[in-house]
């Protein structure tokens, strides 16, 4: 075990960096003033480049080569795979190339801050164009190396073990039969009347409920906290589990649900083994399992009749001098379960988000595959905005396909990104093709793990009860514990009988938008 | 200037570290849960390691000897031999040892956090014994290799050039005098009637006077923040830093001068010049500099009358449902006045807190220098404690010696004490000996500056007119943007026309406390 326990030493000091960056990343969204931007930056830079020195280290080739025939238990196994798996993610890109790339990233990235606003799409292509560029050439190295399609072998850095022929499948079956629903669904929420305030609620307020939910949903403020930044995210380390919201004075209702949202994203983190604390081994499964945590907590749990019925007593309690009506929990459920096809990915309700998922999916497939150039992907946008959602982005391209370009909600699974070493921000403009399946695999996951759930317990006595341990005891023992020592595929089948059924995610936005 | 321009650039990356190192540091003091500390730990003992090596990399006293043939100017001089000086402090005690002391120091720091309650100086002593004896070796190894006495080598760790037979004179003058002017102060108090209250001063109140009373000090917030932590610090980096407080409902008046005391240390931080950032040259001058800023802001600023005059007002305004005739500017200097001996150096008053650090300095001199041993202290302790404050500390050791064992608001300048790369606490149990003095060197310091200011200017009337501009404009130029391109004689000598002066000090203390 000689060359495995020197692997694990050396991860664990590559953990402990992370670790810092972890906190010092936090910390410039969350607290830092504006001044100290440069400063930070440099010293995030010198510690990026060590991390990555770290991961790329040439000794760790021979040193997980020697531990393949060393004597490991099964997990070490797992263990020593998922370390293999990193150190080839983080190799396996040439440095120059990665560098190029980090660089048109920020440059695209600081540019389209301006361009958005003036919808100035051929002015961003000016940097687009290279992003695409390095992007395509590092999908086709990534490929050519894991045998893999070029647009594959990205979605392998965040969704190991899912293909785009499978996504094809899946996707192509939701969009068979989800625009028909979203259109019933609107037809019947139309003749609801939904009675909304225009006062306001004070961020105090909203803090104090907001914590008294995370309470409620058993975060555990020991390890973690909550704080505010202008793009909510879930950061920090498994013992030191930072969220953040931000508060908007006229409306109470993103910022709680999104609450509920991260602190799905920190239980997950909280719930981490300690035993593999450190290790490749221990972390998240993948980006669409941490996203499948989030949305357990957001729209399975949070989002549900007993959920909101307890939610409608503390809104009213802690908005004192609101107009209660609006917290009244059938009121309030119609608020939560609003059905309106919109242009902006987060902005949108459960039963639109993965028309668009599946628009970003599509073109970015096909653009890393070669068979598209970027210069199609206002025409496609349109088209397929269109085909989902029956909305037109003709010549719109801040609403439509420049929206994303932005870091939005990625940063919340910091570690895991720093996992695999080749990555902090997730968007277009960094050249991070293949991030957006995760989105709704997440919620698929989700669904389906509540299924498995619901033939275990009755879930809705345990939420209305207000003590959800056996929820979280499930998902513990069956997710969160299980952390990267099982496949995907794996850590589903033996948690839910059956590896990604999309099934289930149908039938419950059938009951809940049809019921 | 090859060498030269490799110093600069290895410096820059342990600056980079020491950024990281600061955030996280300050993090753990003023935002981590508590269940994140072990991780944190470690997460911080991987990094100080790491900048331990680079500071003690053995190229670099090649490249330093190279470099002094090379074609610098006088401040690049200056910073090469400011470079030097931090390799030979890092260098010069063997690993062993430093890991050893480091050792000895935690076990020791751990065991009185219970001891110290009980009151068990024996018990105390089986862990302090090891600690003086590694403290002892160090001295000697540092004092041999500098040729210096054992203690004046530690005292050059945090106030080079300093050494004690100039502080036998100044603080034997001091002795000489200062018992009887507290005397002296003491009775024509006692004739005066301080009015005080036992209301409560909510939190919020206290935060938002303190936001004010820094921007009247023109703290710099878009390069710091005021926080809360159990023992106020000023840490972060020069380009954002990050000054704490404690607020204690049942008394506004430590927490509000606690403010002005680390505004005064956080804005020589930020005044510090951007030109030098990262390097050696360009950090605070000594311990001794740094406190003369943080007590010329707190005693020299915020102590006179005129700054209480207009801090009356705003008390006024921010305690709005408490009794407005405690916050009388008559009332409010004499609480900031009153002159009373304790046993608690941090909660002496300007008058009497030289003597507690005289007699620890008088103690920790013999005692690094073999001349008595650390079972002699409770004695000695107890003889110097009725000698200048007239208490008796016998067998009452957890008011005498066991008193300052603990961290205490040495974190404050952590920049700095990284700058020399052997310590981060400053306190006995660390064996951090030759730190005392310099909070008595800041007093006088400080006020031989004040002087000097006053000669220019009518320091009075610019207090009062609520734009203090010109002061730190002062201080700025002749303090704050020297850093340490000058020894600290020649920092002061072009400030104030002669080196340390002690009879500013005392001018200033009589004319205060008897006018």
């Amino acid at each position: 075990m000689e060359n495995y326990n020197k692997l694990v030493e050396h991860y664990k000091t590559i953990a402990n960096y992370n670790h810092l960056s972890a906190i010092c990343g936090w910390d410039a969204a969350a607290m830092m003033p504006s001044g100290g931007n440069q400063a930070r930056s440099e010293a995030m830079a010198q510690l990026s480049l060590h991390i990555h020195q770290l991961s790329t280290a040439p000794h760790l080739s021979d040193l997980i080569n020697q531990a393949q025939d060393e004597n490991l238990s099964a997990p070490e196994h797992a263990s020593l795979r998922e370390m293999k798996r990193q150190w080839q993610l983080s190799t396996v890109v040439p440095e120059d190339l990665v560098k190029a790339k980090s660089l048109a990233g920020s440059k695209c990235e600081h540019a389209w801050r301006t361009q958005r606003g003036a919808n100035d799409w051929s002015g961003f292509c000016n940097n687009f164009e290279e992003v695409v560029n390095l992007s395509q050439q590092e999908a086709q190295i990534r490929g050519e190396v894991a045998g893999l399609t070029p647009y594959d072998a990205m979605l392998d850095i965040y969704e190991p073990g899912v293909n785009s022929e499978q996504l094809n499948s899946i996707f192509g079956d939701l969009t068979s039969w989800l625009p028909e629903l979203t259109q019933q669904v609107q037809d019947k929420q139309k003749q609801e009347s939904v009675h909304t305030s225009n006062e306001s609620y004070s961020t105090s307020a909203q803090n104090a409920l907001g914590l008294e939910v995370m309470s409620l949903l058993n975060f555990d403020f020991e390890h973690g906290r909550l704080d505010i930044s202008s793009h909510p995210f879930c950061g920090g380390v498994p013992e030191d589990v930072r969220i953040t919201t931000r508060y908007d004075e006229q409306d109470f209702v993103q910022s709680l649900m999104g609450i509920v949202h991260e602190t799905g994203h920190a239980r997950y983190e909280q719930g981490l083994p300690r035993q593999w604390a450190g290790l490749p081994a221990g972390q998240a499964r993948s980006m669409g399992i941490h996203e499948s945590q989030s949305l357990f907590f957001e729209m399975q749990l949070g989002r549900s009749d007993p959920f909101i019925a307890n939610l409608a007593p503390l809104a009213r309690q802690h908005f004192k001098g609101n107009d209660p009506s609006v917290f009244e929990a059938n009121n309030l459920k119609k608020i939560y379960t609003r059905v309106q096809p919109g242009y902006i990915r987060v902005d949108a309700d459960e039963l639109t988000y993965p028309a668009h998922v599946i628009l970003r999916y599509e073109i970015e497939r096909d653009l890393m595959n070669g068979k598209i150039s970027y210069k199609d992907i206002p025409e496609l946008w349109d088209n397929k905005m269109q085909q989902y959602l029956g909305l037109s982005t003709k010549d719109n391209y801040k609403d439509g396909c420049m929206q994303d370009i932005h870091w939005t909600d990625a940063q919340r699974n910091q570690s895991h990104n720093y996992k695999n070493g080749c990555m902090q921000d997730i968007h277009w403009c960094d050249g991070s093709f293949g991030y957006f399946p995760s989105y709704t695999l997440g919620a698929m996951y989700a669904a389906q793990q509540m299924a498995t759930i619901k033939k275990l317990m009755n879930v809705d006595e345990i939420i209305q009860s207000g003590d959800l341990t056996p929820i979280f005891d499930w998902l513990d023992t069956n997710i969160w514990k299980k952390a990267s020592l099982f496949t995907t595929d794996d850590l589903m089948t033996q948690a839910t009988g059956e590896a990604l059924n999309p099934l289930h995610f149908r039938k419950h936005l059938e009951e809940r938008y049809l019921k």
